[in-house]
C-alpha cells in the first residue's frame, strides 16, 4: 500500500532523553511538570515494550540543573546513560555520539530539557550529520510558550520532525493487531488521561452489560 | 482570469474522514467536541451536496476508541466505510488504499482523531504516493493546542496543505452563484454559529422593511 | 434527611427567558453563541419535560437587537411571549409582571441577554419584590468576561443565586430514579457534548459485551 | 410594576470619571487601552444626552502620570474639572468633595485609573459617607486581571455595585421609547463594535428589501 | 495564641467524596482529569494518614456516569461507600445522611464530580442542617471555568468555606513537628509537581555536599 | 547599503482590501472586530498618504454578508470598487484582475475577511501568476484562532509573506525623514493605541518643560 | 472631607511577610516567580520609607520550602524576623502572635505563599482576635488561578480586605504632596514596569523641550 | 563529533540591539516590559562576558518613541551606538552597515522593537546579504502575539535563524566547563527567575547539608 513509506522504522529507531532533570524542571512554563514527566515516562515504557535503544544524559546533575528524573531508568532499565564533561550541546560529548553510531540505528528519536537547547541543538547536528531527527515536542520542555514555537519554526527549518509523544506512540506499534496491544492501550491513557477514564468505563459498561444478561 | 489555479479542484477530490469516534473525542483537548463534531458534519453535507466521495474508516470501533459518530453517515448517505484489521495508519490498509485509488482521484482532503496520527500518517504517505493533500484542522481532534501546532508544521514540512473547515466550503463552491446557494449559507452557519444569526437579523430586517412598505 | 431546603421546588418555579436575540448575540464575548443557544434550548426542553411555565419576551425584536432565537417556543411550546413597549427592564413592563405573578409561583430562575441589564435587572427587582430568584449565568450572555464577572458579583450582592445550566437541570429533576430519565440524561448531553459521547461509547460498548456472550 | 426599585435614579445620578491619563493607561492590563477609553467616552457621550453632572479629576497631570483624555471634556462640556493638591484619593480633597456634595445628588458612577486606588478609594469613602455608589469596572482600568479581581471583591465588601457600561447604559436610559433611542443605540456600538456592525446589515438589509420590493 | 480559632478540628471532620466517576470525568472543563483525579488522591491519602472518615457516594455508576474512580478506596481502605437510589443530591439519600450523622461530626470537608451540583446540593443543605461545611474546589469538577466561579459564589453565598486541596492539607496537619512529616511531604508533591522536583533537588544537593566534604 | 533589497516598494505597490463586510465580521474570532476594523483604516489611510492605489471587492454585500465596511472609502476616497458576480475568490473575478493588472504594479497587499478564503485564495492565485504577494494578518480576520495559525502557513507554503498592519505601516514609509511624519506618526496611533497615549504623554511633558523654562 | 475613613492608617500598621521562600516560589502558578518577589520587594521598601514595621518569618527554611528570599531584610533592614517551630500558621507560633501584639498596632498588611493557607490562616485567626486584616493578593502567590480566586472568596468570607500591591503603596502615601515623593514614583515602577517606562520617557521629553528652548 | 556544525561561532558573532526604546515598550503586547528588557540586558552581560561586539541603534530617540532603555550601555560598555537619520530599517542607514561590516563578523544576533519591523528589515536584507542571520524572539516585541507569529512566519521564509535568550546563552557558552561558569549560571537565572530560586534552594540545602555534618 505504500502505507508507512513517509514513517519512521521502530527497527532503525533510537530514544534520547536529554537533560530530564528535576532542576531545570522548574524552568518549564510550555507545559505542566506533570505532563512532562508523564509523557517521558511514555517514551521511556514505549521502548522497553516495543525494545527500542534509549539513551540518556544530564546536564551538570550534581549541580544546580539537579538529578536526573529517576523515572526513565526505572521503566526502561535498558537505557545507556552517558556522562557529559560539561557540554551544553550533547552533541558536543564524544562519548554521546559514539553510543549513539554503535547503535547502527539512523533514526534519532529526541527530547529534553529545554528544547531549544538541550534537544535542538543535537537535533540539528545529527541533522546535519546525516540522522533522521525526531524532536519530540510535548515531552520537552522550554522557558515560554513563545520559546516552543520559536524552537518549532528553527526545528523545522533544520530538517527536524517535530512530533508529540502520541503520535510516537502510534508511529512505533503501528498497528493493534499485536501481542502487546493491552500494554499499548494504557500508555495511551499516560498521553491522554481522559482516555483512561474512557477506558474504565468501558470496562465497566461491559461489565454490566455482561452481568444483566 | 487564472482564479483557482492554485485551488482544488472538487471534481479531482474525495473527502476521508478518519476515526471520528466517541472515545477519540474525549482526549481531544485543541478545539471543543461540540464544534469538532459540528465541522465534520459540515464536511458530511458539503460532500453529499456537491456530489463529492466520502471515504470513512475507523480505529477498533468495537474497542475502547468507540463507534464512529453516526451523523457523518447520516448526512453523507454515500460515504464508504472501510473497515481495517488494527492499522493506526489508514494508508497501512489495504481495503482502504484500494476505495481511495479507485475512485479516480488524487485531491485528499482528510479529517480525523488525532490530527497527529488518523490524519497525519496517511496524509504523509499520500502525499509521497503523489497524491495532493489537504488537512482540515478543525475537523480533527487532538490532545493539545501544543499537538495541533506541531502537527500543522509536520504536515506542511511533508508538502500537505493545511485548511480549516470554512475553507474547504469556500474552495469546493466556489462561486454563490449557483442553485445550491441557499444550502451553501447553511453551511456557512455550522462553521459559524455568528453567521446562522446573521442570517436570522437578515431574514427579520427584511420582512419588517416590507411589512412597513 | 433534610434533603433539598436549601434548594428550589420545581413546582413553585418559572423560568423566565429574557431576550434571546439574534442581534444582541453579536454582542456576547463570555460564552459562545453555540454554547449559549444551546443551553437555552435545554431549559426549554427541561420546562417541557417537567412541566414548568416558561415565559419569554424581547427587546425591540423587529429593530436591530433581532429576532428571538426560534427554539425556545419550538422545544417550549407552552412557553408565554410577552411583548414589552420598549422597557429595557423586563420588571418595568406591567403585562410582564402580572404574567409573572399570574403563574401563582415565586421561584424565577432567569437568563438573557445581556446577563448585566436583561437578567441582572428584573432579577435584582423581583428579588426586592419578594421572589426567589435564579440566574442562569451560562443560558445568557454579555459583553466580556469581566462583564460577567462583574455582575455575578452584583447578582449575589443583591440576594440573586447564581447557577449554570447543569445545575438547574438537576436541581429540577433532583433523581434518576423517575420516568423522564433518558430524556433528561440527553438534556446532560447538551449541556455537555462530551457527555453525549460518552452515552455513545457506553451503548455500544454494552452491545459488544452482549454480542461477545 | 416595582420595576427600577433596585435600580439607579437617573436624576439623582452624577458621574465621576477619575484620573483617566494617558501616562496611567500604559500600565493598564485588565483591558485594553482602546476598549478603556471607548467605555469612558460612552459614559461621557451618555451624560451629555441624558443631562446628568460629571465631575473629573486628575492626578498630577503635569507630571508622568499623564494628561487627562481629552475625549472626556469634549463630549462631555458640561463636566466639571477639579484639580486636586497631590491627593491620591480624590475623596481627601476638599473641593472634590464639596463639588460633589453641591450636586445635591446621592448615586455616584465611579470610573477611573486605577479602579483598585482612584475608584476604590473615593468608592469606599463615599459609600461610608452615605452615597449609593456604583463602581464601572470596564471604564476603569487596572495593573493586572487579578488586580480587577481583588478590587471588585473589595468594592463588594464595602457596599459599592460593581457594573459595567453596557449595563450604565441601560439602567441610565431605561426604556427605548424615548426620543434619544437612535443616539443611544449609536453608544450601544461604542461598548460593542460587533452591534455597530449589527446596525449596518440591518439598515443595508432593510433597503435591500425596500429596494426589491 | 489564638492560633487556629478560625480553622477546622481535624477531630470534627469528615471527608465525604462525591462521584468522582470516570464518565463524569469527560464533562469537566475547569481542571485537568490529571489534577482532579491527583488532589483527590491526595485527599484520600491524607484521611488515611491522618486518621480522619472518608464517605464516599456514586450517582448511578452502573449507568452512563461510569464507575468510581478506584484510587479513593485504594488509599483510603477505610472510606464506607454508600450507594444511592437514583438521588443527584446525596443529602436526599437517608442511609448517606445516617452515615454521615454516625461520625458525630460537625465539619464536612466535600468534593465531587459536578461542583456546581454533586458538591453544592448537598453542602448548601448540610449548611442549613448545621454542619459546618468546606467545599474544595480542586479536587471537583465542572463543566466549565464560567460554572465553577458561578458555584463559588454560590457555596459562599451559602455559608460554605471554599477551599483548594493543598489549604486542606495544611489545615489538617497544622504543623511539621508530628511523625508523619515525611508522608505529608509527599503529599504536597501530589499537589505541586513542581514541590516533588524541590525535593528531588534537595536531596540530590545534599548528597553532592556531603560526598564533597 | 542593501538596505531594503528585501523588502517591497511601494511605487510597485496596490492595496487589495477584500470583503470587509458588517455580515462576516460577526464570525470573526482571531482578533476583536475593533482592533480589524481600525487596521484596515490605518491601510486606508496609509494608502491615501502615500499615493498608493487601493482596489476594494464585496461578496454578495446586498445578501448576509452585508455592506462593505464604509471607512476604506471614506479615507481612501481614491479606492475602485469591483464588484462581484458571486465569485468567493476575487481572483476568480475578471473585472478584478483587470483592474489588478490595470495597476501595472507587481506587488499586492492583501487584506480581508476571511483570511484562510477571501485573502488566501486571490493570494495564492496571485502568487501563482507572478505577483509579490503580502497578506495583512491583522486587517483581516478568519473564525478562529486556529483558522489564522492554519492559513498563515498556508499562505507561506505557497510563498506570500505575511505581515502585520504595523510591518506594512514601516515598510511602505521607511523613513521618518519626510514631510508626512506627523500623520504617519498617527497612523501607529491607530495600530496602537498605547503608542496614542505615549504621543498625549510626550507633547505635555514638553509643554510642561517649556512652562516651566 | 471623611477623606480615608474607610482606609488604613499606616501609623497603626504593620507588613507580615510569610514564607517567601525559595523552594515553595516553584509551586506557585498564579503570578510570576519575578512578579511576585518585585511586588515582596515593594512592600519591603514601602515599609522602610514610610518607617512601618514589618515582621517575617519563614516556615522550615532548612528543609525543603527553601531559603527566605533575602530581598525583603536586605531593602527592610528594620524588619524582624522570628522563628517557627513547625507550625504552618504563622498564628499558632506563641513569639510570631507576641511580635505583632509587641507593634501595639491593629491593622496587618499580610502577603505570603501560599495565598491559601501561609495568608489566610493567621489573616482568619487574626481578624477574629479583633485585626484589621488585609491580604496582599499578588504579593502572594499559589498552586493555581483556581487557588487564587478561591482564596479571595474565603479571605473576603472571613472579613478580611483584599487588595493588590499598587494600592497598597497608594493606601499607605496617600499624596504626592509629600518629600518622599519621587522614592514612592521609583515604586510605582516596581509594580508597574510599563510604569517606569513612562517616567523615562517623560524625564527625556523634558530634556528635548528644554535643549530645543 | 561534528558538534556544533550547525551552531553558531561566537568568534564570529556580533549583537545587535534596535530600537530598545522607553516609548516603543508601550506598544509591546506578545510579552511584558519586564521579561523583555531582562532578555535584552540579558544579551547585553552575555556579550560583556563573552567579549562579543554589541552595536546599538535608536529610532528617533528624542521624539515619541523615547529613549533607548539605559541597561544595554550600562551593562555592555563596550557597546558602539550608532545613530540614524530617521530611518526605520537600519540597514538602510550607512553607518550601521558600515559599523556591522567593520566588526568582520558575518554572524549577526538582532533583538529589538518591533520584532516585525525593526528586527525583521534588517534581517530579511542581511540574510540576502550573504550574513548569517539570528532573531531573538523574546528580546524583541510586537504589538501582538498575532504579530509575533506573522513575523516568526516570516523571518524563517527569509532564512532567518529564530531563537529564544536561553538559547542564545547556550549557544554562545556551549560548556559550562569554562571559567566563566558562575557568571554564567547568573544569566539563566535571568532568563528564568525560577532558576534563580533553584540556585539558591540548592545553596541552602548544601549549607544545611555540611553543618549537620
Amino acid at each position: 500500500t505504500g502505507g508507512g513509506a513517509a514513517l519512521l522504522d521502530p527497527s532503525d529507531t533510537v530514544f534520547l532523553l536529554l537533560d530530564h532533570q528535576a532542576g531545570l524542571f522548574q524552568t518549564v512554563k510550555d507545559i505542566t511538570v506533570a505532563e512532562l514527566r508523564s509523557n517521558t515516562v511514555t517514551l521511556a515504557k514505549l521502548a522497553t515494550l516495543m525494545k527500542i535503544p534509549v539513551i540518556t544524559t544530564a546536564s551538570e546533575p550534581n549541580g544546580t540543573n539537579g538529578p536526573l528524573m529517576p523515572e526513565i531508568h526505572e521503566f526502561a532499565p535498558h537505557a545507556v546513560y552517558v556522562a557529559r564533561k560539561g557540554e551544553v550541546n550533547a552533541w558536543d560529548n564524544e562519548d554521546f555520539v559514539k553510543t549513539v553510531r554503535a547503535t547502527g540505528r539512523k533514526t534519532l528519536i529526541m527530547a529534553g530539557v529545554w528544547t531549544s537547547v538541550c534537544v535542538a541543538f543535537p537535533a540539528l547536528d545529527a541533522k546535519l550529520a546525516g540522522y533522521n531527527v525526531y524532536a519530540v515536542m510535548d515531552a520537552s520542555g522550554d522557558v515560554s510558550e513563545m520559546a516552543n514555537r520559536t524552537t518549532l519554526a528553527r526545528l523545522v527549518q533544520g530538517g527536524g520532525v517535530p512530533v508529540t509523544t502520541n503520535a510516537v506512540l502510534s508511529e512505533v506499534h503501528r498497528t493493534w493487531n499485536r501481542p502487546e496491544a493491552r500494554e499499548i492501550g494504557e500508555l495511551y491513557g499516560h498521553v491522554s488521561p481522559n482516555y483512561a477514564a474512557v477506558v474504565e468505563s468501558y470496562g465497566k459498561a461491559q461489565e454490566v452489560a455482561r452481568q444483566s444478561n
